[in-house]
């Protein structure tokens, strides 16, 4: 009698984190040198120096007040630095009051789904996309629509997106640098969709929200990446600290629900509403307070930018097809046969493990995360060419 | 177009949290050591050094490592040491993957309701109770059945619970020692509760489901505080670190579904997914690490034990009655007059700030937490004093 949703859920098995078991497995047998896992997304570059310094700086204070509860939504303090910070680098007016910090982007996007949702709604997400957006959809009662972005340059088609609203549609997602793309949007690409948004909001008489996910926003390779609330007011933000400062097991992040928009207020009291419902107390404070001392500390992006160059350079010689990518640290490449799965499979083979697009929600590519070391990269290229000649003598 | 459910639960307003607010206020207008905030649970005692020592030596670990993912359900490391302790402390076999770590207790009740009942459900609890509990078992779409204990010794009234039991009883949720009420549920009372669930067991053909939520389990005057485990086998722990160490805004617990529990793996996996389902990713991982250190750190409750002493020898002294607190850090005082809330309300007239028993579904009592500084206790007696003079002047 234990709700069979949630057994499904936890029973379900994820090929990004089998491909990685698997990844273990083959190392203990063969060497970690002689296996080319580029399945998980987990940061290879180290917290900025300055993030020890912070925490061990906090150790030294009050532990009862240090190691309290914070308000639900975060500590004033630190969110008020938060704000401050997001104010200094959009130029626009943000107030502490709509923020509210989270477990990392994952508790913020469920969270947020909850808040702005009823169940029989509908949720629109760009595919290919990172497939627990469907989780938290369909855990608040509604249903995912996937609207496939343009091939090849995987930026947001915003006819479909328009084709695809109904009148049950409350929020779309979008997340930009894109994983698993590597895509980033263009000021012209999202002003489309605020226009598409807008008209719709005004056709159907209903807000629409637009969730904008962004965990991968500091790490770029010099490509503008528009502050999402500027073009479109009714924008929720979902930030976290896991790729920016390579926290991503501490869980820290926020919501910021946009000031500019017309119903600012009574969103974020549904917000902390849903934080609340979902069991969250206070996003972990001992981070919070850390977060607060290293708000201006830039990513280090040096080595994904060099593995960036080794891959993209590597790939393009041997004649693989696949997305330039503006950030994030994933590269997105043409599958040498249509069934994803099936050159994901025959790519192990060559001790190469490549995430199949099937687990974003599409076919024919697949995603190589290229937060590894560069010997990882440089090592993978003799398999990659012996790869591709497999196909070419068949 | 907002969850309106949602955001009725963001802009409820606490009684506790509205007491403690206007406690700040009003120190600041007469100054803090004349006003007497009984208010909030927030650990008075200090971390153990043992957690500040844990915590630094991993700031001189691998960052990559240290503040990487781990599974959803924890370090593996981190749950065998948790079993470990388990076993060895409650003389059982507890297995590492029947243990689930979460963001605290709050967390662990959350993804417990949502994992073991459907819509519709009923879900049973004892009344004074942690008023959370509704929020999240409405959350999951089921409804409270509140089951008052008996009075005045605060025990379960096992005759009520089966007389509540009916066919959509998914779970009963208990809380030993008490927040309200400081009571520690004897064998006996457990015992009894236990076959009172087994005997509805069979007779309805269906599981019922004990989640014992003990985040005060190391936090005792003497009293035993059964495993409840060992007693009705259907059991989930959710555990917190919060009180016992004194890291409450830290966020760090564990969910164990008892080994013993006839369907134990299922009820793990379904665990699982439910906090997929509500957006966690995994507990803190630098919180995790520091438990796995001090796991057998014993609690300080020296400072609670002397707070409970001074306020039961001064309140009995002064008439008024009480359930003798056997565990927690709460004192569950018979309000002067029927309506519980008046009484507060006049209470803060003597700047006694005392949590009214409606925020915990009962009338007639308030709640003191003596997680204060033994002066401010010293500092209350006169105020006590007065209050009581002002009904017997009536």
């Amino acid at each position: 009698m234990i709700n069979e949703a949630m057994y499904a859920l936890g029973d379900e098995p994820s090929a990004i984190r089998e491909l990685f078991a698997y990844g273990l497995k083959r190392k203990a047998e063969i060497g970690d040198d002689k296996v080319f896992d580029f399945s998980i997304g987990n940061p290879s570059v180290p917290a900025p120096a300055a993030v020890k310094e912070a925490i061990l700086a906090l150790m030294e204070e009050d532990p009862v007040t240090l190691h309290g509860y914070s308000p639900a939504a975060g500590d004033p303090q630190v969110k008020q630095v938060i704000a401050d910070a997001i104010s200094r680098k959009f130029g626009v007016t943000a107030t502490p009051g709509q923020l509210y910090l989270t477990a990392g982007a994952a508790a913020g996007l469920a969270i947020s789904i909850a808040a702005l949702t009823h169940p029989g709604d509908e949720v629109l997400v760009i595919s290919p996309y990172f497939p627990e957006y469907k989780t938290w959809i369909e855990a608040a009662g509604c249903t995912i629509v996937e609207v496939p972005a343009q091939v090849p340059s995987f930026q947001i088609d915003t006819e479909a997106v328009a084709a695809a609203i109904t009148p049950k549609t409350s929020a779309v997602i979008v997340n930009s640098p894109n994983n698993p793309v590597g895509a980033v949007y263009t000021r012209e690409n999202l002003e489309a969709l605020a226009t598409v948004l807008r008209e719709a909001e005004e056709r159907l008489g209903r807000p629409i929200y637009l969730i904008s996910d962004e965990p991968y926003r500091e790490i770029t390779y010099g490509a503008e990446v528009p502050y999402v609330p500027a073009i479109y007011p009714r924008t929720l933000v979902c930030y976290s600290y896991s790729k920016a400062l390579s926290l991503p097991g501490e869980r820290i992040g926020y919501i910021y629900v946009s000031d500019a928009m017309p119903d600012a207020r009574d969103v974020a009291v549904a917000v902390a509403g849903a934080g609340r419902a979902l069991g969250y107390v206070c996003a972990p404070v001992l981070l919070q307070k850390a977060i607060a001392r290293v708000v201006d500390v830039p990513s280090d992006v040096a080595a994904y930018a060099e593995n960036r160059r080794l891959l993209t350079e590597g790939l393009a010689q041997l004649g693989y097809e696949f997305v330039q990518p503006d950030g994030a640290f994933y590269l997105w490449v043409r599958a040498l046969e249509p069934d994803a799965q099936a050159f994901s499979e025959r790519a192990k083979g060559f001790e190469l493990l490549l995430v199949p697009s099937n687990s974003f929600g599409c076919e024919g590519w697949v995603r190589i995360s290229y937060c590894v070391s560069a010997d990882t990269i440089k090592g993978a290229m003799p398999a990659f060419k012996a790869l591709k000649e497999s196909y070419e003598q068949e």
